[in-house]
């Protein structure tokens, strides 16, 4: 158990609660980046995250960079695009949105297919726009974090196979991976671009991302070199392999506390079967989107199909504002999130379900949030 | 004192020894970052940070951005130099150059002045080069960690607002910041970039920096957008103007833990004056060298003035290599770096001397670092 003093209850979608065990390893002694020890560390959580993206196929390439999981975005974008290539980006909120502006930031020409507030651009019309133009990569947010609207990716990457092969799909997994099912082999991803502070369970810090032996070729065969230097996948590569090879190898200073809390989350995570994981997440998820229905509330994600597992965005009631219910919350040991969708970011809050919080027995986050939730509104002068 | 299990003693230049208060801070339970709590953590840190580079121009603007020390060269080679625009890049080892292929990869044309091995480039060919063309921005490496070269800051900044007034300067201070005297006001500088897993105390995983009034207006006047995302200082500088204000802002999510341990090191830093602190790092670094020099070893920076405070990198004598006497040493308890110069990597070892190695008085770390070494050179051999 924690030393900690009390503190409240974190379910915003990310950074979510972390394990003890997760938050002693942050506090490792010092080590060299290149030593025996910390090179073994790091080489075996590069080697868990291929379990954890469900990956056998040797070419498939894992990185952990510091930085947000903002940076994974610029990965693909400066790396697997090069300037006035064509890029097609779907939305369901902020974070798809965001994945375009960072595009266009590195000269990609963009396309943006958006679904309907609360809901996903349809896999028929994703092959329409395939069809009208050849683009060099396609990416799809699984969980954009704004609306908690999941995404399609089975039948995406599929549409992707059947109409034009030579895309390359990718998908912002920040707030998917380790809660929803996402398997990169089975499903063809060409990359998957992800941060520690959600479903892993890791202090936030850390760009973390898996890459197709495909797109690697990609990255080797550009016409131009890639304008950046600390987020060139050709300059971190052969530090990766090496990592994993249990050589040391330098481009710049990893932090080996952040590698040892990711070490130890992937453990956790992987000691038991990801099925387990991902089944327990949609248990979870069910129950609060169930309670929060029979409450009289409305869930941004509108159909359930498009409803992630990850967080659950809900409409507040009329004449309830955010900060009304966000410190009654508080007062209560809880923390949710406000909404950050550009239309109706006032309308709603978010409530994380990921990790911990979904899948450790001893804890009773999930019902403690639901119970105050009621109060809250009821105290906003809401009646169910 | 730690909990941890006795662990060698981390004498490399960075990651160094960090205090337990600041390994504490590392494992602080898991909080919103755009919570009132640490939104008033991450604003006093980046107050503190004024305080540490010597700036109260409050113009100046701090960043705190999670990376590595290198995505701080990123920052500068992006926002303040436009593609094909000029630089004139100092060089003093495996840094420097380092800091020139980074402005390259974006497109900077370079020149690069570079010192003799050991050595730095002289004040009067820089005002030479300068004289020649008009640079928009010059950088200079304070302590090159590949070889321990002091640069001369002040009289660089002296010689460019001399010649070539609208000639940015920055400084490279990863290995500097902290452990050397810089005056970021006084000595007229536009840019420092550093890390914290060096003289600052703090597990690596954050680019740290501070960029001039003057820095800030050339970022906003471009005349081209700079290609990038996440490292676009544009926008960051809202964000951290906001923390500063304490109030809360997203654009990619920093690390609450990483922030913690940073506000932690900073306030034992600054619990005393600087002067105190730099004037503590060079009689620890005379120490090391004169008893290094009596041993009958020589230091890769030649000139007693060209000496960094900061760490020593010392020759191996005839017939000792790395492989033989890095293990000794650790067999003894201290870990040194082996060389990474392009020329002379394999014939020197480098010893840090920073932060609460060179400040702690309850440590011992300087003193059982010169026996071990002493001893370890004898089982390989040498005779002082």
């Amino acid at each position: 158990m924690s030393s900690q003093p009390a503190h409240p209850t974190l379910l915003i979608p990310g950074p979510i609660e972390f394990d003890d065990a997760v938050l002693q390893s942050m506090g490792h002694y010092s080590e060299s980046h290149v030593a025996a020890g910390f090179v073994a560390t790091f080489g075996e959580t590069l080697t868990l995250l291929r379990q954890l993206f469900q990956t056998t196929n040797p070419a498939s390439q894992p990185f952990v960079i510091n930085g947000s999981g903002t940076l994974g975005w610029d990965l693909v974008a400066v790396n697997l695009v090069e300037p006035g290539e064509d890029a097609l980006v779907l939305s369901t909120g902020y974070f798809g949105d965001g994945f375009a502006d960072c595009l266009r930031a590195y000269g990609a020409n963009v396309t943006k297919l958006d679904g309907p507030i609360g809901g996903r651009p349809q896999v028929a019309d994703v092959e329409k726009a395939l069809k009208e133009k050849k683009y060099k990569i396609l990416t799809v947010t699984h969980v954009d974090t704004s609306t908690g609207v999941l995404s399609d990716i089975k039948s995406i990457a599929a549409a992707v196979k059947k109409v034009s092969p030579e895309t390359l799909v990718i998908v912002d997994g920040v707030c998917s991976v380790a809660c929803e099912e996402l398997a990169f082999d089975e499903w063809g991803l060409d990359g998957v671009v992800t941060a520690g502070q959600k479903a892993i369970g890791c202090p936030a810090g850390q760009s973390i991302s898996m890459f197709s032996g495909r797109a690697i070729q990609v990255v080797q065969n550009r016409k131009t070199e890639p304008a950046t230097y600390f987020a060139s996948m050709k300059r971190w590569l052969p530090i990766m392999q090496n990592y994993e090879a249990k050589k040391p190898s330098y481009f710049a200073t990893p932090s080996p506390q952040l590698v040892h809390a990711l070490n130890t989350a992937l453990k956790q995570i992987l000691s038991k079967p990801l099925s387990e994981r991902f089944s327990k997440h949609i248990e979870v998820s069910d129950r609060v989107k169930k309670t929060v229905t029979d409450m009289g509330l409305k869930i941004v994600a509108t159909k359930p199909e498009d409803q992630s597992h990850a967080m659950t965005a809900i409409y507040l009631p009329e004449g309830v504002a955010i900060p009304d219910v966000l410190p009654k919350l508080l007062s209560k040991g809880i923390i949710f999130a406000g909404g950050i969708h550009k239309e109706i970011g006032t309308k709603y809050i978010r409530f994380g379900h990921m990790g911990i919080t979904a899948v450790d027995p001893r804890r009773n986050d999930v019902d403690k949030a639901l119970e105050a939730l009621k109060t809250a509104l009821g105290e906003c002068g809401y009646k169910a």
